[in-house]
């Protein structure tokens, strides 16, 4: 009766829909179709019950039922008009039974989200019983992820609200986080007038990778809430599950400590260019909602220029040959004040920031400013420190003891490491070119989002890298933990992060996730050009990233 | 009491804005500020009248008194917060003056709209009187837009509204064609909370070159009218005048042609991804409200495989060398049925598009296709024609005189020129690479922005050329009428177009309209950062493109 499948097949019946990003590592699909009652459909916790869970199956049951059908730009790609009536004839042709509910288990009541966190998950959608089981409610809210893709919407039936939806969709992308009261009434009605389909399917699903990551950088241009919202919803639904928050950098200090609190007054751009640590618990609690963590990044020593308009102290002046002095440098590593400041800054944050790890930076360290100033080499002869690079060392080695304080592990950008830093054994190193020593590792320099092109297909290559591919013995490779997107920020605000992120980042989301041997990109540009189309449907504005075609929602 | 400034310097009392883009001819600004009367200011028009003028005078009065204030992201670039205090002691020292009107004159009733409009006009701002003069009312317009970015909200007192006025703007921008009914409302509230300024100028300003054009592509993605009118907007603010309209490709045909039905309703990606004559009049209507001519292209003979799906004949067959079909080719030459549907089609097309000119294309044409077809060789040597160069060169000459019958005017892509083929006089040559021979042309090939990248200041590149630098000698340089924009469409639809385009298509805008000595792109920077600001402020999601920073509409 089941059909072992590497790739999701189109269904009969479906606008398309359907198929599953990234791929899960086992699928086994029937032919038969399912009608999902829209008048009683519903998750069912079996045991287990958390607010964790319950919130997700209010949002779950919301995208399943409140967007637009599924289409896939792919399939129409080059023009003929989708040809809805062999479609309608196969379906005529299945058989359907209509489920009323998904039972979901979960194993275990520990709700830590880190590293170890298991998110595997085995999803049964077949007549008369459906089931999702995890171990975790992270795993589960995989499972979900997945069966909400499995579903669309049945073609012919939902013509009355083709544009009417459309119009719907239009005001709910715009509106995402102020729509909640219309949200009832357009239930009801979708389920008069719509039906909706799930493919019988089993499937069991784990990620290859723990670390999934996407960076974002609020320090070159602010990102409000609720594009950072946006974001995490976005990830949760490609099954990445680390944001990496890269805070602060030379350019603004929007993070509000209340600790040091003239680091935003004076950093930030201007006061509404600020998130508050209520901004930031709320992130943090929406995220986590999703199985994301939040890695917060605050990059030190260099890219500290902010730091220095409400403390000038905390940073070197840099000097030229003849003696004048040129402007503000690194953080200075000799006066005790700095580690004052990043103890109250790190502490204020283990409060704030929940996950076990904080990235440190210590990336493009501006040496030279150290040794030109006759303060820090007077401070160097007295503490017979022979050059600047010792000095990086005593000073990354202090910032990252007051992390370890702090009760955080750490992840460093790789320079740290090239440094000659000794680093802890819980240490992440996160690398820009090769594997580490002997560390942790994450992988980002292929994936660099930012330095794309308009008119470019980028994400073939995206999802073309092989993370073991970098170097290194097998040993090495183990350590490859995952990776990042990253899409840094000098030329992205709110009004293009969403388009140039995604759907890019979804490229590096598959090759996370998915096994070593799912490489081929023909295959996966349809489900790529669907799941873009599923963005579009859910609310989100993803480019077009496969060349000429259409999505119903466009 | 006048200084007469290459750049408009920022004003004292300013929240900055008052910076013209793209840079007038000749610019005398005074040191006083004036304030506009906020209850009583109007536009008054002297003697001439129009729907046109009258229209204009709303469209204006809203853009300045309903957009939250201009604020240059360049202005605090590197993170300094804005120095208010400064400004607002500046501020203290300068004399204000109410004024209530400015009256405008325009010369001529004649309002066709062509490349021989008169786009000049004189700006004086003064006290008691200001006056804005013009040969034609599109010359008006111009000068309308000038004032509008002259004009700021004062800094300080407009503090009520910062938050509200972003969340207010935030609706404006997702609703910029629903909101009419609010207008009244928010208006009266704004007069009585802010204080807007104008600076006190003398200017006299006309374009460099008469055709100031962007192209949009919706051949390969559908755009939608709203995301067509959000074009012609921000074509208006940077004082575009032609858009390039790539109606159909391969890919897809929206144009609804009711005389040819069956290239839309087979041809286009859905029906909902169509555009029905009246569509495109309303397109139209509002781009000439603006100011802004509409050049249709309908490319022929390639670039039509979606002709072919409502209208097989139309199209040539291709065979491999064993004789065996191998697909669609160009539009076939040979076929007087070919004519007949070009001219109906153009024919409706005349009566949808006033413009003197269509664009024809004629680019990319496979010969090879035609060479390989067997009844079109027989064809040939039926009619003594030696090679497919020929066959190209009456296809063309025929086509050409098509539309010449049709009353309009033709501009044609470089390579029907390259192909020998004869044009008219009033022909306009759309250049790939040099000048051409004799002809009028068109410059397009360093502004094409689809191959632009995400993390690239392209712009700078686009703001670097000169027309005139293209080769050709004096003679062929004098007959460069403009040149255009070009926004392909391969990866670009409604989610990322306006991010896409603007700003950079603003530096293609003050290339073409400004004095051939205005270069220097540093100079130029803070004035282009600020127009992408105002167009955030207008509503509209231009990307930042100048590096980090920031807008108060962020």
């Amino acid at each position: 009766m089941f059909l072992l499948a590497a790739a999701l097949l189109l269904l009969p019946g479906f606008a398309q829909g359907g198929a599953v990003w990234p791929l899960p590592l086992t699928v086994a699909t029937g032919e038969k179709v399912l009608h999902l009652d829209v008048e009683r459909f519903h998750f069912k916790a079996i045991g287990y019950e958390s607010e964790l869970l319950s919130e997700a199956f209010k949002r779950y049951e919301e995208l399943i039922f409140d967007t637009p059908s599924h289409l896939a730009e792919e399939a129409l790609r080059g023009g003929a008009p989708a040809n809805t009536s062999a479609l309608a004839g196969a379906l005529g042709r299945s058989r359907h039974t209509r489920i009323k509910r998904l039972r979901v288990y979960v194993g275990s009541y520990d709700q830590s989200l880190n590293l170890q966190t298991d998110e595997s998950y085995t999803l049964s959608i077949a007549s008369p019983t459906s089931t999702l089981q995890a171990t975790t409610v992270f795993g589960a809210l995989r499972g979900l992820e997945t069966f909400s893709q499995l579903a669309g919407v049945e073609e012919g039936v939902d013509e009355e609200h083709g544009q009417q939806g459309l119009a719907k969709h239009k005001k709910h992308k715009h509106k995402r986080h102020e729509k909640k009261k219309h949200k009832k009434k357009k239930r009801r009605r979708r389920r008069s007038d719509s039906a909706f389909l799930v493919r019988v399917a089993s499937i069991w699903d784990a990620p290859r990778f723990a670390h999934r990551g996407l960076l974002l950088d609020t320090g070159r241009h602010f990102l409000p809430v609720s594009a950072l919202k946006d974001t995490l919803d976005a990830m949760a639904w490609a099954k990445l599950n680390v944001l990496h928050w890269h805070l602060v950098d030379d350019q603004s200090f929007p993070y509000a400590s209340e600790a040091l609190s003239r680091l935003a007054a004076a950093g930030a751009f201007s006061p509404a260019h600020t998130y508050s640590l209520d901004d930031v618990r709320g992130v943090v609690a929406y995220a986590r909602a999703r199985g994301i963590r939040i890695v917060p990044e605050f990059d030190t020593p260099g890219h500290t220029a902010s730091w220095g308009r409400g403390y000038p102290d905390l940073l070197t002046d840099c000097y030229n040959e003849s003696g004048a002095r040129t402007g503000a440098g690194p953080l200075d590593p000799t006066r005790n004040g700095t580690y004052g400041a990043l103890w109250r800054l790190l502490r204020e944050a283990a409060g704030v920031f929940p996950d076990a790890y904080v990235h440190l930076g210590g990336d493009e360290v501006d040496l030279a400013c150290w040794e030109s100033n006759p303060a820090i080499k007077q401070w160097m002869a007295q503490h017979n420190m022979r050059n600047v690079r010792a000095l990086l060392s005593m000073f990354e080695e202090r910032v990252l003891s007051l992390a370890a304080t702090a009760g955080r592990s750490y992840i460093v950008w790789q320079e740290v490491l090239d440094n000659g830093v000794r680093l802890r054994n819980d240490a992440v190193v996160h690398l820009r070119r090769v594997t580490g020593k002997g560390y942790r590792t994450l992988l980002s320099s292929p994936w660099y989002l930012n330095l794309g092109g308009f008119a470019t297909p980028d994400w073939e290559a995206y999802y073309g890298v092989e993370p073991t591919a970098f170097g290194g013995s097998s040993e090495q490779q183990q350590l490859i933990i995952g990776g990042e997107a990253c899409m840094w920020g000098e030329f992205v605000d709110a009004t293009n992060l969403i388009q140039q992120t995604w759907p890019r980042a979804n490229a590096v989301a598959e090759r996370l996730w998915s096994g070593k041997d799912i490489r081929d990109v023909d295959a996966a540009r349809p489900r790529y050009a669907e799941h873009r189309c599923r963005m579009l449907a859910r609310g989100l504005g993803a480019r077009p990233d496969t060349g000429p075609g259409f999505c119903p929602q466009d």
